[in-house]
């Protein structure tokens, strides 16, 4: 038996003011969930713990069975893998954005205008920057995001950031958040990048056309979510499952790529990335699929849009019907994004498991409250893959 | 206010194909079940953790409140303690088996024709082997089975077992599975003792009886769940109640006497046991009752006769009905024993607790489904315990 995972991100919300006090997904019309939780058991899912608000990152990991208190030390590794750096145990990641600073270093623009063309020079420049301490590798993402990666001895990760996350403010001096020599050595080695990625990028080329056509430049580089490349079990390992990720944002494909999972790509349309998933089921045993768009439309306060959003997700899901009468389908949101709020929450989100050998639990809608009333009650993210692998009749058992 | 604890064995199940996708419990007639979910409170429980699949006796210890991650490394010790080996903590125990091996060692019956009777003489034989670097005591149990102690200075228990587990296959060597000296001298003295009970067995007159009748000689002994003694605070102790513990297992009895817990001799019809239990109430303040054929009958895929065994076990519960008024009644699995698959998995038991205080909850059968509706929720093996300890008004105050 094998597992079809559909994660929607942020799909789950709160009761809408502007929605008679529903939530997006109970106002949606979401036919082939509904019949997913009604042929399925149900409940409700903290990501972390209750309370708990979540990360992409963290979520994810905890659902794939991964503690994130103990592999998860920032976003900067994940970034990095999910643009195809390739990052050792003891690295150190940082996520970097491109943007502008006047000469005071008062940093003007977060995003450097979204740059979106020429970072691929500016990326060669930066990689001839040299440093004292340790060897780097700098890689552009997409538009005005960057990855950095530090290995050497003695590194650290305890460190804060330089971007002041407002603009108007002053690029921030990185400091270590212990007394440990470790973090000292990291820090030195990131205030020396950050000035020196101003003095190599300020005068390029490419720099001096945007200035020239009314364009912000790309003059500097702010460094955040600084983490130490985790000691993780590779997916594969950890279940004995063949395994691939679906997935359209990088945060994503980067987990999926620490823990040695395929990276499949998908098409920009739900019912044929949907279709594709369950063809690949041919060649694997398991594929968590990541769909993004109705998170954005929460971050955007967009409530209406997002019900539109989840009807076109459901439209797409019909062929897990079939699917889960001889294999296992898990149906669930990575944290709850309240379209209210325009960042995630704590709140638990809803989870429907169909299978052939389920304990069907009389819940007949997929949303936040009627998931309330299921058979599996509430769990945390971490306990989903037990309860899967043992669905499957693949856990391996603990004692005689 | 006193407990009996009833566990019935593996009588949890996934709905079934051939009931209608009904369980065995759902499908049997359990009025007295029901009347004490009706009576009482439910909810369902984890005997470890969402989706782990416990063995009996990983499961037992955590309902009695040992954490087994901490207090379990292996079935050798609970075997050894069942037959009546008198082991220590730090002891090294291991289960047994007569077996039939032919000259290369290869195994032809790994019950030696389910052996029945000359196993006495045997273990005397086994006995008189000297090993270097430990001492031993070695006992037969029921049928083929016997235990191995092994007690002496620098001894680990971490070691890979000779049994190949399918026939056919030769017997192992048993290998130490970390790099230390302790679990190297453990399978240095195994492999020796498997070697000479192969020696003292193979010409041994029982066995020259056996092969003259026909039947598959026992000259051999095979090594299995090795385990190291734990260091266990007694029931009593742990808890101050004065406690017992009737099952028919020898693996459920040996965990009650390495928590120095009374074992009462089971009478085999059900009624006479649960009112010998209800009697044996005068002098205990808790009894946990295993009743042990429900779950046979799961692993022998009969979930006909599952039912049956059902009905006749909740016939004799009627006792604890009354009993209930003015003490605490605890019912539920230790596990669920799926008849499709035949062995434990790990989905959750079905829980009803039933005493003079509980917030019933309006749940009015006993089963896997109807409980998750209960007041209990969800909850983990290790929780029943400091619960029922708290409606006895037992529990000691955490705090002021």
């Amino acid at each position: 038996m094998k597992t079809i995972m559909i994660i929607c991100d942020g799909m789950a919300d709160r009761p809408h003011v502007d929605l008679g006090k529903k939530t997006p997904l109970e106002r949606a019309r979401t036919g082939n969930m509904d019949t997913l939780a009604r042929m399925g058991e149900t409940g409700i899912l903290d990501p972390i713990a209750p309370g708990i608000r979540a990360g992409t990152d963290t979520s994810h990991l905890a659902i794939l069975g991964y503690d994130p208190k103990k592999v998860y030390t920032g976003r900067g590794p994940l970034e990095a893998a999910g643009i195809g750096l390739e990052v050792a145990e003891g690295d150190i990641a940082i996520r970097c954005n491109f943007v502008t600073v006047d000469d005071n270093l008062i940093v003007k623009d977060r995003r450097a205008g979204r740059i979106d063309e020429g970072t691929k020079e500016l990326t060669k420049a930066v990689n001839e920057i040299s440093l004292d301490g340790a060897d780097f590798i700098f890689k552009e993402s997409v538009a005005y995001r960057a990855a950095l990666v530090l290995r050497g001895q003695g590194l650290g990760h305890n460190v804060s950031e330089s971007d002041p996350h407002v603009e108007g403010r002053e690029v921030m001096a990185i400091a270590p958040l212990d007394n440990s020599q470790k973090s000292k050595k990291t820090a030195d080695i990131l205030n020396e990048f950050s000035k020196k990625s101003h003095e190599i990028l300020k005068d390029h080329p490419i720099n001096k056309n945007r200035v020239a056509s009314g364009k912000p430049p790309a003059n500097m580089l702010l460094l955040r979510g600084v983490g130490e490349y985790p000691r993780i079990e590779p997916f594969e390992k950890k279940y004995k499952l063949r395994s691939g990720c679906m997935a359209t944002t990088g945060i994503v494909k980067g987990i999926a790529k620490i823990l040695n999972m395929d990276v499949l790509e998908p098409v920009p349309e739900y019912d044929l990335r949907i279709e594709k998933v369950v063809r690949h089921m041919d060649d694997y045993d398991f594929i968590i699929v990541n769909i993004k768009e109705a998170d954005e439309a929460a971050h955007d306060h967009r409530p209406e849009e997002k019900i539109k959003i989840i009807e076109k997700i459901d439209a797409a899901l019909l062929p897990l019907i079939d699917f889960s009468k001889e294999n296992y389908v898990a149906l669930l949101c990575d944290h709850t994004t309240p379209s209210s709020l325009g960042d995630h929450s704590g709140d638990p989100v809803p989870l429907a498991i169909c299978g052939p050998e389920i304990r069907t639990d009389g819940v007949t809608e997929f949303n936040e409250r009627a998931c309330t009333k299921g058979g599996i009650n509430r769990i945390n993210g971490t306990d989903l893959m037990p309860i899967l692998m043992n669905l499957m009749n693949r856990a391996e058992k603990f004692g005689a």
